[in-house]
């Protein structure tokens, strides 16, 4: 397998892509490689560090980049030489088999949507992101890359995050619920009811109603449907209030505590912090696309880019894609 | 100032209802008083224990209640007894200046609707909740009273949030941001690029433009509005994700240390727990109906019903709707 990266996309670009890059080759086979697209001559110097790098590396050299608040469409017709177009089209030829990036988020779902198309039966694609939760893992989708849905987009979500949840993260039979603003069938929006409907006519999935925002940490289900403008802001506002939380409690333990005790508090933060670390999930993959596109947090370090380089092997051996297109062919025409 | 509160609403009615009007008679001066509505026997059982109330209390019998996941409109129509239809009603008529209830909060949205009606100039009567944040608060409008909203609806929200925090919680020209998926203008879906481009039209709001779910915890404004389903979506997210932080991180610290510091860090948790606490706030004011109407949290706590006691009064005081009357008839006709 070639795994496709994008060095020099996200706000630790090329460092961390490469230092990422480099310690994921202990996850490769004989076959196995890593091909990081972007400017080589500053991906080179971060690769020399590591002595002989060319086994188990191949470098593409791209001049152009696409910076982290382009505009999506925009930015992909103008920079064709950019590392995310290239590794865009690269996937699509076949010369490698998933693309990672950590870039502009936006422009990496159009990249993908455009060059890569989508799976036979998916209506429109979704990122699926894996939330830790004090009850394991749940998987929200969409986060962001589907503004207008419908209600068979949602069902689709349903289905294809449920397989991804079971495929990579071993979770049997997921729950799937829908995410609304009251667990009674009748409430929410018109989306929100049309949608309940739709899943209460397909006995396959392990459909469990509407939940509320809370019930991700309740153990209520480990699939939840959104559309992407509500995943979107869940996440950024889980991610602002639990980088708030801890920054507030670890002031409070220093007023509180002395010296000994502060370390022991600090460390016992520092513990729980790396469990719930989205980074240890490896970014989110764009579900429904006829490929392997792993989206990562802008943020990355070499940890979350040697995850996602696990992930996409994982998706990959685990047959995600075929399952889905299994499924939702089989089940076409049962839709709205 | 008459002030009513629907005992009979609420996880814990009528217990913590009426501790929590005893508490609040401290607050009260030679002329106000609370009056509870709900089921006479009941109540005066939980006030009796507190000596002589009925100088600063009243109780107006009401044989029915509304339970909290009952289909609101209907209950409404059914229940004309109710504690809930009858406080609204006596609000109306003056008989109180105010109406409390933490029961079922879409039949408190809509029997303050149907019998207050709206304040003059105002479209659509939002909730706001104050998010206590490290910053300072910050208040979010709407959290479930329109999931039908408008760009105009939106625009609204910021100007009375923005009243309603500057008068009760004393900030001065609070910061409006618009809750989008993205900083970026054209980010965002229809409704917020329609609502965009109104608040650019009003150089009188202090409008900083599209914020992220994040920004909520980052000193990025002090008012964040959005559509009903979004804000409620974001309200119960919150509450899950702080309490399962909570109990995972009292979990890490009992693990990682010996006794006498596991009691100092349960201690700090609990300083945080109590400086972030919702009840603090005192529930959530309907604002733009013409009265005063504050919503519960449905496991409110004596505590919360005092705050929201407290609360209602310094809404009068503060003359909150008077200031939100001005400034919409006033600004009226450039809207939409």
């Amino acid at each position: 397998m070639r795994i496709g990266v994008d060095a020099m996309g996200g706000d630790l670009a090329p460092a961390e892509q490469v230092a990422g890059a480099l310690a994921a080759r202990e996850l490769l086979t004989e076959d196995d490689r890593i091909v990081l697209y972007g400017r080589q001559g500053e991906i080179v110097e971060h690769l020399k560090v590591a002595g002989d790098w060319s086994e188990r590396i191949a470098v593409v050299d791209c001049p152009e980049m696409i910076g982290m608040s382009e505009p999506p469409v925009e930015a992909l017709r103008a920079k064709q030489n950019s590392s995310l177009v290239r590794l865009a089209q690269a996937h699509r030829s076949g010369e490698v088999d998933a693309m990672i990036s950590a870039g502009n988020t936006g422009a990496c779902v159009a990249a993908a949507q455009m060059h890569l198309r989508r799976l036979a039966g998916v209506h429109r694609p979704g990122i699926a992101i894996i939330v830790p939760t004090f009850h394991g893992p749940v998987v929200l989708c969409d986060v962001g890359a589907n503004v207008n849905c419908r209600p068979l987009h949602l069902l689709q979500y349903g289905v294809m995050a449920g397989i991804y949840l079971n495929r990579v993260a071993g979770v049997e039979a997921p729950r799937v619920g829908l995410m609304s603003i009251g667990e009674e069938d009748t409430k929410g929006n018109a989306l929100v009811r049309r949608t309940h409907e739709l899943f209460r006519r397909r006995p396959e999935i392990r459909f469990v109603g509407n939940v509320e925002g809370r019930d991700l940490f309740r153990n209520s289900c480990e699939v939840v449907v959104c559309e992407g403008f509500v995943g979107n802001v869940c996440l950024k506002l889980m991610e602002g209030l639990a980088e708030g939380l801890f920054k507030a409690l670890a002031r409070e333990l220093a007023q509180q505590t002395e010296g000994a005790f502060a370390m022991k508090a600090r460390l016992a933060l520092g513990a729980l912090a790396a469990r719930y670390d989205y980074s240890e999930y490896g970014g989110a993959p764009l579900l429904g696309v006829n490929g392997i596109c792993i989206i990562c947090h802008g943020s990355s370090n070499a940890r979350a880019i040697y995850n996602a380089i696990r992930v996409s092997r994982e998706f990959a051996t685990q047959g995600v894609n075929e399952r889905i297109t299994t499924e939702l062919t089989q089940n076409a025409g049962m839709g709205e």
